[in-house]
């Protein structure tokens, strides 16, 4: 079964004014969406990272990928390896952790093998979840993903959220977040305040959401004894508090004092860190994300690898859309390792390029879509308007450090800050 | 695609008197053939151990296939565990390191795991390796298995290979089955004489193959102090000493001296040991068998596990038929980690319970199957009579201890005897 035509069409979508250590989200996120076209009429999907050292990479290994067998997985990472050849991509936006070659050539082969197993999956009839083995659980629990943020970006776009500087502010959007779709775990992203502030809104959610599970994000903001103060602080209220500080190292050391364990998509984000981490005791729980972790199939091994060393398994989001979410869903349902809710940022976008009706949010939980591959469907109409918007945009890169600086001009990323 | 029947057919074929630490092999080694037959049709084939405490716990297993879906597996996973409750099978041929709950689980759950996969790559018309990730080689490499031998057994059976004894003996052992089957890495099974005896051998090994990459396997019959003094003899000469002495803490004494990798499928037998194996850098080498890992999927995944910690990977081997060298071969074609030829039985086994002409070895490799499934065919007739054989045989364990005793009354088994 081989790839006849691939195409990559990078597309934008709305995406409101999110804070993060790094800054704020521009008023686009830019994504990437495969299209792989075999024999027969199979089609394959895959979706990545929309910046433009990404596409550059992507593109070159797209246009090698006609003539390819979908189902040899080893020769697609041949190509990728060949065709990029040593280069190493080194995003802007400085949420995921380090650079690598092997960092590089996982995520680029990632959007190819998802793309391939959507195909494969077409072609032989069963949904992508049983060429990973199989359904370990029939739905995938994510959690609600809190987000400090304006009300409005410099442009004055607005967006249904409004503001949300303030614990009472954070509590409300958890609450509308949690009334529509029904997540269980919340997680806030932080970064953004002094420690204590942020602490302060992690007790106002557990006063105002006393049976859910709280998870605080700061994006190494952190010193190592803030880390391990606002750890004890916040004892017995976050299941796990996620990249408080910088490096193995760090981690390691507020992992010895803190109460809760420390979780990760920052320190440990190849399969290099594994070893150097969890021989380190620095990481409690790695947050997988097939999109940097080398596809489906190696973040499926990297629930084996966590589990041998008791390393919970969570999983990491960045802005996303439905295939994304779709390749999410079957690893995560496939995954028996998986010990936590998976993060995701669907509820903060507005459009999609897939058609609607089939992942679906209930109790705070997507079903496995059993139609064959990823079980989603490309919208072309809206690919064309979410690719046009690319282009208007005038975005190449998320860079949410500089869209900062239109608000406060003297900011500098957080990082080890506190 | 669900299973309609299940059938385990317990098999004996005849076995040369092979010597190894805990005594000789007994004139049959026995296995378990499973075949699933689904709707449509659809066969799948499975093998594994053939003694009475794993085939009463398969057979349990196996009643309660029917109905289960081939491709959810993690349903099959379950129903493992709920048959088996809790039961610890310990075989007593004691070559395979500790036993534990857990691997109980992994070698019954595998022999239907493998039998599922077969299935399911009939009824999509694909080879399993595809179904794990398609191939990163054509071909898998084994290595020569030698072993000191008796002339003839208790019953005045004997066989082409006649004695082996002396080191002359070994290398003619060699040099018969590397001209029939062409291997390049070659393995002594030791722990049968002293430590110097064995050395002795693989020197003279090392003279007739001086191209040759050898590995010696004392089953862990050495104490420390003599693992270290054979490991430096052998400086230069193995390309890795396997299980000279017993348990992860004295593996991790020898190797911190040992120039060369220590392999083990003795002390890391499942994933609960690979956490303190690699802590203590017991290990350069594990050995993998999806016969007791879990199947091919976890086999797979033990890969990933390894390479993080920088851990090589090659095969164990029991005495076998076609369908298990099926199944490895497709699992180690699938494995990218995978950094040494791995080990075979092959060579000295006479019949089969398939169809022959599928795995031929050339220049000590056999090429992956093509055809759908594991890519093997069971011969009811030979099935019969290799049944029939288990029947006559009277053996339903495997006991090299006590057989032993039949040619040296004194004996007991040589762990940690040198």
């Amino acid at each position: 079964m081989k790839v006849l035509q691939a195409r990559l069409t990078p597309v934008a979508f709305a995406d409101p004014p999110l804070l993060n250590c790094m800054g704020v989200h521009e008023p686009f996120a830019l994504r990437s969406i495969l299209e792989i076209e075999c024999e027969d009429g199979v089609v394959g999907l895959g979706e990545s990272y929309g910046d433009a050292a990404f596409l550059e990479q992507a593109r070159a290994v797209v246009a090698a990928l006609p003539g390819l067998d979908i189902f040899d997985l080893p020769r697609l990472r041949e190509t990728v390896a060949q065709t990029l050849d040593g280069v190493m991509i080194t995003d802007t936006h400085g949420l995921t952790g380090g650079y690598s070659i092997d960092k590089t050539l996982a995520s680029v082969y990632s959007l190819c093998e998802v793309a391939a197993l959507d195909a494969q999956g077409h072609y032989l009839g069963v949904p992508v979840v049983d060429l990973l083995g199989g359904p370990v659980r029939d739905r995938v629990d994510f959690s609600a993903y809190l987000f400090y943020k304006y009300g409005e970006h410099q442009n004055g776009t607005s967006d249904r959220w409004g503001q949300a500087l303030t614990p009472e502010e954070i509590v409300t959007q958890a609450r509308t977040m949690i009334d529509e779709y029904g997540f269980e775990s919340i997680k806030l992203k932080g970064g953004v305040f002094a420690s204590d502030q942020e602490a302060d809104a992690i007790e106002a959610l557990a006063e105002a959401f006393p049976d859910h599970p709280l998870r605080l994000d700061p994006n190494a903001a952190w010193q190592v004894d803030t880390s391990v103060r606002i750890a004890r602080r916040l004892d017995g209220v976050l299941e796990y508090l996620e990249d408080p500080t910088p490096g193995i190292d760090g981690m390691a050391e507020v992992a010895r004092q803190a109460p809760m364990p420390l979780a990760t998509n920052m320190c440990v984000v190849s399969f290099a860190d594994i070893a150097p981490a969890f021989r380190a005791g620095a990481v409690g729980v790695v947050l997988s994300d097939h999109h940097f972790w080398g596809g489906l199939r190696d973040t499926l091994a990297l629930g084996t690898t966590c589990d041998c060393f008791d390393v919970g398994l969570s999983m990491h989001s960045n802005s996303h859309l439905g295939i994304s979410l779709a390749a999410m869903v079957h690893v995560a349902a496939a995954t028996r390792q998986l010990t936590y809710a998976c993060d995701t940022h669907w509820p903060w976008k507005t459009g999609d390029v897939i058609e609607s009706g089939v992942l679906e949010f209930v109790d705070g939980a997507v079903a496995i879509p059993t139609t064959p591959g990823l079980g989603v469907r490309l919208d072309q109409d809206e690919l064309g308007r979410a690719h046009e918007q690319y282009t208007r945009s005038g975005q190449t890169n998320r860079d949410d450090v500089t869209y900062m600086r239109r608000f406060e001009p003297d900011f500098t990323p957080n990082t080890g800050r506190w």
